[in-house]
């Protein structure tokens, strides 16, 4: 694997799964006896993939979810890749599709204490993002500060399915506590038209798997228009924000749509100082995974040259899920000191490894 | 002005615009007692722009709407850019954001008949987009079958704002009559978040204009993916549509990201047997205005040069909006034969002139 030779490898999104039960003992009541009798009871959008969203060989052979054994993770995805670190993103951040705060908010808890007791310390690999809920950001914040400090936490992960472009101020106690842990914030997709979620496509509700899952990328583009112009990172300069899984190749023409605009439109925001493209330069990561795969490969990396790809984006497998990207197999075509920043120095710098 | 000496110009969007007042004597009761009480009483999504939405010196000096005077049209725009024709795309489309089907659908025949009968004749460049209103896309096909076979009506045009995906069945009568009638399908934005529309974006309700504008695109690309996976260009091959109005640059990184969803998800979709991206480049035009422009303008011709985009695209001003774009200001870097496509050839072609 000649990527590997090299250097060594970051993932950023890597999907650690657990069964419900397996919160039940972090919990505290009224939610410990409501999870053990009925499970958690996520909010599902009820597209349906027929690829499945799992790698089927991810599954542990004594039974159990894909991504559940942190053993056969470490196996199948640390060691044959040679990655440095893992950053365990879980599922969780999905409970923002719920409806009861609290209930989220607990469940968000739970998952930490879980995350931190039974995976971080099993594999000098592992680092973990910490879940919080979007529907009640200052408990949100409370929890960030609960658990902002561990040394092995190295983000925060929310939903991108939300009730409101996440430009708002109200979210904006979730990014001042992540500022105030020195974290980045994830933006993870997974739940959009699910339960208090909004519709997943500006037009409402698409038929099919395959347009949700295409759509995806449009709900980053709608969440990082509104961060950029409500200001979040004039408010909040050290705040830093990681587009995981919503794709990459969409960000050049949105840059120059919303630079455009502002030109015009900047006294309808006039705290912003410089151009948006310049917050995103400056503040943003986005994942590879799933990346773009034009028929000429060399046009994404033409389009790569076009913004600063190599210091903004981050190598992710999104193990254990059915579009895996193996990091011997995506963007070979990139110069090497590209890819040795994509694929480590970028990760290693933004979670201060 | 280097581009007009070499080759006539054809303008795919310009808005004409008339009072409610005009369409009265063209109203059948009880809509015309109504309309002259009360005027038509558009939605509105209440996002505001500082810069206005007309260009100031488009308005008559005899007083009325920006763009309501045919002489001053073929003035300021026909002869000053030696328009061979001008595609009169009105704004009445926006009618599908209200909520009364049998009231849309007069109104939009009541402007078409206006249309015919007080633009189409004025001059030997007019030609006319019929409008028709997407809250009843039965009697949608009937008004096309009324008006479709006038030699100056070249299009149908309906609104992006709506209830859901442009490529539901409940549409396809209206892809049917365009279909039969040998006419292309225009989509325009304008009412996004108004009256009986969806939220402007997939995540609600974004805070000012600048985003509401920037945004657009993304509607652009929900109803593209849902036309092109529902099948609509299998069930009506001979159908052609434009996007006004909404966006270029996004399209790459759209047909790669739905080309590569279709490898692993075709089978939701049986009845497509080419590509997805192949769709779009056998059926589907977009319009220039509003182009984006990179800071390096070298990077849109880049991107152009990344799709089928020389035969794909038409000129369009926009005339009278406030970010109209004269056909001497933009693309100026392309080689003569893809300008000569894109602002002559290919919207001859396509509207049969």
């Amino acid at each position: 694997m000649p990527l590997t030779e090299s250097f060594k490898v970051i993932d950023a999104d890597v999907h650690n799964e657990q069964d419900d039960a397996a919160l039940v003992p972090y919990l505290p009541e009224p939610w410990r006896s409501r999870v053990a009798k009925s499970g958690i009871g996520m909010a599902g959008s009820g597209y349906y993939s027929p690829v499945g969203v799992m790698k089927k060989d991810a599954i542990p052979p004594g039974g159990g979810k894909a991504g559940s054994d942190p053993d056969l993770m470490v196996k199948q995805l640390v060691e044959r890749y040679d990655l440095e670190y893992a950053i365990l993103t879980g599922v969780i951040y999905n409970i923002s599709a719920t409806h009861d705060p609290d209930f989220a908010a607990a469940i968000c808890s739970a998952y930490n204490d879980f995350l931190i007791a039974e995976w971080l310390g099993k594999h000098r690999a592992f680092k973990g993002a910490m879940a919080v809920s979007t529907l009640d950001p200052v408990l949100a914040a409370r929890e960030i500060d609960r658990i902002g400090g561990h040394p092995d936490i190295v983000e925060v992960i929310i939903s991108s399915a939300a009730r409101s472009p996440l430009g708002h101020r109200y979210y904006h106690p979730i990014y001042e506590a992540a500022e105030r842990n020195g974290l980045p914030v994830a933006i993870h997709p997974g739940a959009e038209g699910a339960g208090s979620s909004t519709a997943p496509t500006s037009v409402g509700y698409p038929a099919r798997y395959i347009e949700w899952h295409t759509n995806l990328s449009q709900t980053f583009m709608a969440h990082l228009v509104s961060i950029v112009t409500e200001g979040v990172f004039v408010k909040y300069p050290g705040l830093r924000l990681v587009l995981v899984e919503g794709g990459i190749a969409w960000l050049p023409p949105l840059m120059w749509r919303l630079d455009k605009n502002y030109k015009a439109l900047r006294s309808t925001v006039p705290w912003l100082t410089k151009m948006p493209s310049e917050y995103i330069r400056d503040h943003c990561f986005l994942t590879t995974q799933p990346i773009e795969e034009p028929d000429n490969p060399q046009h994404l990396i033409d389009l790569f040259n076009m913004f600063d790809a190599e210091n903004i984006i981050l190598y992710s497998s999104d193990y254990p899920h059915w579009d895996f990207d193996a990091p011997d197999m995506i963007l070979r075509r990139l110069k090497p000191e590209a890819r040795r920043k994509i694929f480590y120095e970028n990760a290693k710098k933004l979670y201060n490894l």
